[in-house]
């Protein structure tokens, strides 16, 4: 039965991924849907916002049933744009973003899109979950977590979010039966080795194209790696502070 | 005396931002400065990175005496490059980024392009600074703080940081005599009031214009934004980690 409670869904893909289509179907079953996604690819745009340009915003027929707008924006910007043009007049009870191709899991969130939108929205204060699959295949299988994610979806609707301001959702690429359950734990540290392709173009200049390895560096068992790599669906609760308390009190964060 | 320490310098208004030349002219007492700075003004790029096309780099002479470059992409590309390419046989001791034409406390830490560049750096393994000035106008006085920048370039380059991974240093626009002194501090909560004006195109398409308002909703006394408007240079430790700890026991996160 659906709620009177409004989704809002977006995601860093662009509003053709199929990770987009897998979330909007399973979000519908719990409220109504209002989808505002980039018209083009947005990964690896972290928080970024369009300040020095104009954007635009067009109705779009994608997904039956369901009022969709492309925007010519960051992720970031389709979240502005739904809170404070679209849907200014109505209450946005959750924001749900993704489903990310690839993870998002420790670091990542830094620069992911996806998260990033989830974030917006909760500096918006939209509760929001951000959801990504470890699967970078444009014919990756999102039904196997659908359960986990619908469940998640209707926690979060009917309870809200205490302490934290949003979720931080990663799901292993593993078969429906395979995925042991939701482990909630924290943000594991690590690090991308960075290799830059060195080319030259048609007219001779050097470029180079960023391309990478990310390295988990962190041994601890309650972190998001961990659960990912032990077949959980990992949940970080996460928030906007990026303050390091235990280093505040006066020239403590200072090597002696 | 100059030291033989390397300091990257960068920013996210460009290579020709007065902020950046006063930076590198109060780095190049403390050591050998190499800069790589965006070609372009890149402010709210958040954490982007550019993954869908080439990157170029070119040598410039903007700063007498000083290794300089120009980059292409966004902050995080520029530091990205920098440790990976333009220094890759060499240790860079600390990356500073900035001077920022404009306030980076509070949350806008996750929008800036300058906080960005020095979240990158620390994610690199190197210690950081952002420091930004309360001032849009192209002609801020950059010459206020300088001792206290100073002093911070040379406490973290001699000492390191310890529990944090970067600071994120934030400057009232005030005289030299009427600056208080630094707070180490905490970020502090606000959000942005979105307004989009909305606009016809000369060929009548609708459009929007991002603009808004900060708003602190923060009434602590140890926050960075206390420490502004109170005549101090705020210091906030920052890390990388976005996990609130608090909600992690399992399902603690949502509210009953």
């Amino acid at each position: 039965m659906i709620s009177n409670k409004l989704i809002l869904v977006t995601n860093d893909d662009g509003i053709f991924a199929p990770g987009l289509k897998a979330l909007v179907n399973i979000a519908k079953k719990y409220g109504e849907v209002v989808v505002v996604a980039p018209n083009s690819p947005q990964s690896g745009m972290g928080h970024a916002i369009t300040i020095n340009q104009p954007l635009r915003i067009h109705k779009v027929q994608v997904f039956e049933g369901v009022e969709s707008y492309e925007c010519s924006g960051t992720p970031v910007d389709c979240v502005k744009l739904a809170k404070n043009v679209l849907l200014k007049e109505r209450t946005i009870d959750l924001c749900v973003s993704g489903i990310n191709h690839g993870s998002n899991a420790s670091i990542n969130i830094i620069y992911s899109g996806t998260m990033s939108a989830a974030m917006e929205a909760s500096l918006e204060g939209i509760p929001s979950i951000g959801f990504s699959l470890l699967d970078y295949s444009f014919d990756a299988d999102f039904d196997a977590a659908s359960g986990h994610i619908g469940g998640l979806i209707e926690n979060v609707l009917n309870k809200g979010l205490k302490e934290c301001k949003l979720l931080n959702v990663n799901i292993p690429k593993l078969k429906k039966q395979e995925i042991k359950g939701v482990k909630v734990c924290c943000q594991s540290e690590g690090n991308w080795i960075e290799e830059f392709k060195e080319g030259k173009d048609p007219r001779n200049e050097i470029y180079y194209w960023l391309t990478g390895q990310f390295v988990c560096t962190d041994e601890r068992e309650d972190t998001d790696f961990w659960a990912l790599s032990h077949g959980y669906i990992s949940v970080v609760p996460s928030g906007h502070d990026l303050t390091v308390y235990k280093a505040i009190s006066q020239n403590k964060f200072l090597e002696e």
